[in-house]
């Protein structure tokens, strides 16, 4: 895929950043107190406004999908009517787990800020993110949720039409 | 986090992972043909019975979230009532990304079987899943996708005072 790298509009400086990292850790801090997951949180911001937010609600909704990032970029798609956040900035309560950073990625996020280091989650929180980042490092099988390739050669096919295929969903 | 190794149960054997697989291949054929997203698609199965399944529709839902193995964690919970799917195994038709891998992790999947590599992806589709694993080697801010920290000493007392509550949330 065609990245396209989008920086922090030069208009954006340190003041601004500290802004909108207080309003997340703001949301942080209701989330955990409700009980709803633990304190992370996230916004999405283009052009020195926010575009998208959300909070970790990993508990409240039974999904442990809901991260405050997931959340956000979900957010700002569907407020900005498209599933390319290219000249968006996120801003979240703490680094974000494999997950939520390739999340980001996807979506084309230009920068990402954070508070809280994986190691504050491990130690005030029992969330121990930096396993699965190193779980990743090792080949698929060996990792401690194993994955196992089947079926290759009938898989095969469909890929080779799409890549034929003038029409292909492109993104 | 306590994460609970759940392998596949001994009842499940090669025949059967075939004919789970076999299906998520024609879920992928459909929904890529159908212009909706590339052709992704997964299946969460516990005690030999499908409890979810997903299909990418990046471009149909504008959300860059909306991998295959995403939609049917999601679906697994929603029907399960839990965010918790120790004991399932999840068929992808795709090599995960990590994104789609950490949400395995979180959701507590015990396998992942797969049919198409990275490299199928890259080669015949244009996505580039594995530059993202090799982002994630390296130091947050000498990514491609930086990630710098800020704030740290604000967001401390939040995480000292939810490690202290013995009401907080635990997933």
């Amino acid at each position: 895929m065609a990245q396209v790298q989008s920086p922090a509009p030069a208009t954006v400086g340190k003041a601004d950043h500290e802004r909108f990292m207080r309003r997340v850790i703001e949301m942080a801090k209701q989330t955990s107190e409700a009980g709803a997951g633990g304190p992370f949180s996230a916004l999405i911001v283009k052009d020195g406004k926010v575009v998208g937010e959300g909070v970790n609600r990993v508990i409240a909704e039974k999904d442990p999908t809901w991260h405050g990032e997931v959340s956000a970029i979900r957010d700002a798609c569907k407020n900005l009517g498209t599933h390319d956040l290219t000249g968006c900035v996120m801003y979240t309560a703490g680094e974000s787990c494999p997950m939520c950073y390739a999340s980001a990625w996807w979506a084309r996020i230009g920068a990402i800020y954070f508070a809280a280091t994986f190691e504050d989650a491990r130690q005030y929180g029992n969330f121990d993110d930096s396993v699965i980042n190193d779980a990743l490092k090792l080949p698929n099988e060996q990792r401690k949720v194993p994955a196992y390739q089947i079926l290759h050669e009938e898989i095969l096919p469909l890929w080779k039409a799409f890549g034929a295929n003038p029409n292909r969903a492109r993104y």
